[in-house]
């Protein structure tokens, strides 16, 4: 009787689903937008110029001919160290310890290296890891599983699901079963949409965005007030970035591969920061006279003295260093403060659980 | 015995809790930056002018001298009869309609109105309401209770708690219980969250940026690749809306209080978007020649040919229409839009649980 009910209820939904389909309903209008890649066509040639024209005239205006170097190595290993001698008196007092679980399918070989790095850094500070492992072509389900499971067992603290996955799991359902109060990656909806609303605080900023921020305030950089401009708008970077400079009350402009004039725009920002993924794609003359400039990209290039390959960031250091008032390196810049905030990031889940507020 | 491990461990987590004190972890820094009040200071007189100085030059290109109005009363019109037409379709088709349940506390006579606002434009459409209204001097809890029982009911499809709360009442921990898929306002977290998350879809998206999009699209206005320009980020208004364009391409700038400049930057912009809450604050000589100008505001305001009250908008209407090539009355541009919104999300929800979708 019950399944005839259902069956019956099933027939009239389609009726009515078939029926409402002719309607055009507000939702039917493409509220979010065209949900296009961000494909950056650099308007010129990205290689750096090593020598500027003898019409540049531009100066940092702060007595020197270079910026400041805004060093992330320091910092990390300030905060490194205040992490792991949090962990040293939490073990010796409490017996306890904060535990991270990585989740890593497939082979690739940059994920690889990451989680290494996040691995080797866990290890410095005292923060237990576990690595979930899974075949590049393991099932959702098993992946959602070993989620779920790491998202109730009160003996893990955080999570990092490492990205990319491969194409055939959907990463949003994925970072959606990791619980708020562990995604110490910062990457859950609900943790995004409270950074978003200021006033509200969430359980965690993602690292590297956070990292920027630090960088900014351990260098007495004022940002309140000041116009910033965020090229790039990925969720991991770019994106909370901008939302943390706005709760600091400077007033900014989100650029894209769709921004007309991002040359233009960027030479009127006191604070830039860069996420694009390209190297070299700001240039100096993309600059506002003693501008701060953070930069957030980590590509991979060929080195041209030698057989291997260099990292280097979105932005052309230097022809940047000549214009800027302060920069970061890449190398050596928001990378290792990233991997700190990981660490510090872990420990305040651990404090959090353990009632240590 | 476990009594007494408990306390033994209490004592032990607030001597560690005590240690960790006099440590600078990351997160003493203020990470979220100063939580102060968004004070806009007018930097001239605010009242309308009527008439320009003959140095006036600007035109909106369009051939007339003044801005097409982007009349919303239109579209929520043809928004409202869609809404109708569904609800009529669900009720022979299944003998089900969605049921919005309303939450309002105290006495403010603007929170009435807008509340029976929403109320007749439900009954226009066959949404059925209930009011759930606590005293001025409720508890937390009481509230608490209501919001939890309305987002445990299968019979109610969407939760509205009228804004703003006695300041006893933590708004956030209100909203939070609100269920993710009844918080027809789009204010929980979680839908904020996926709304900043491009590619991702929350269940809903507050109803004034939602009707500022539509109004954009509805009028065949282009926002991929242009400038915006958003004044005032407030969680309900400014700042979904700023996510919204974002989503659309739109290269957006996010004016706030602390903005030092604001005139010039909104100069640049091509597509205008004020949510300030203060009259006439944006004036014609701070838009771009053929601007496109949407009003969020909605003040009240004494009316000087009469002995009441009339509501007026964010922007300088006389002067703006000027300028602009399209602009938003007020009222009778964004607001009636918005109401509409809130029925479509109603019904949205609604099919969400009976399976219509």
């Amino acid at each position: 009787m019950r399944a005839c009910a259902t069956a019956a209820m099933v027939a009239l939904h389609r009726t009515l689903r078939n029926a409402l389909h002719s309607f055009s309903a507000p939702s039917s209008y493409a509220l979010f937008g065209p949900n296009l890649p961000d494909v950056w066509i650099p308007r010129e040639n990205t290689s750096p110029h090593t020598h500027f024209p003898e019409t540049f005239q531009w100066s940092n205006g702060n007595g020197h001919n270079n910026a400041a170097i805004l060093e992330g190595k320091p910092i990390a290993k300030d905060i490194k160290f205040e992490v792991a001698e949090d962990i040293r008196r939490m073990r010796s007092g409490i017996g306890k310890f904060p535990r991270l679980a990585v989740v890593f399918v497939g082979d690739r070989s940059d994920s690889h290296t990451f989680i290494n790095i996040k691995l080797k850094a866990c290890d410095q500070v005292g923060i237990e890891t576990v690595v979930a492992q899974f075949p590049e072509n393991c099932t959702e389900n098993e992946l959602l599983d070993a989620v779920s499971s790491f998202s109730d067992d009160p003996g893990v603290h955080g999570i990092v699901v490492q990205l990319p996955l491969p194409q055939h799991l959907e990463e949003e359902k994925i970072i959606n079963v990791v619980s708020p109060e562990k995604d110490v990656d910062g990457f859950h909806p609900t943790n995004m949409g409270n950074l978003a609303k200021r006033g509200r605080k969430p359980f965690f900023v993602p690292c590297a965005p956070k990292g920027c921020i630090e960088l900014l305030l351990r260098h007495g950089v004022e940002i309140t007030g000041k116009r910033a401009v965020v090229i790039g708008r990925s969720k991991i970077g770019g994106l909370p970035t901008s939302l943390l400079l706005q709760r600091h009350n400077a007033t900014v402009s989100m650029l894209h591969a769709y921004t007309k004039n991002a040359e233009q725009i960027t030479s009127e920002a006191d604070i830039v920061v860069a996420d694009v993924g390209i190297p070299n794609l700001v240039r100096g003359n993309w600059l506002k006279q003693a501008a701060v400039v953070i930069d957030m990209g980590a590509n991979q290039v060929k080195d041209p003295h030698g057989q291997g390959f260099r990292i280097t960031g979105d932005v052309c250091f230097e022809e940047a260093v000549k214009v800027a008032s302060a920069i970061t390196p890449v190398p050596g810049g928001v990378g290792p403060i990233a991997i700190s905030m990981l660490l510090s990031n872990t420990l305040d889940s651990a404090k959090r659980a353990f009632g240590i507020v």
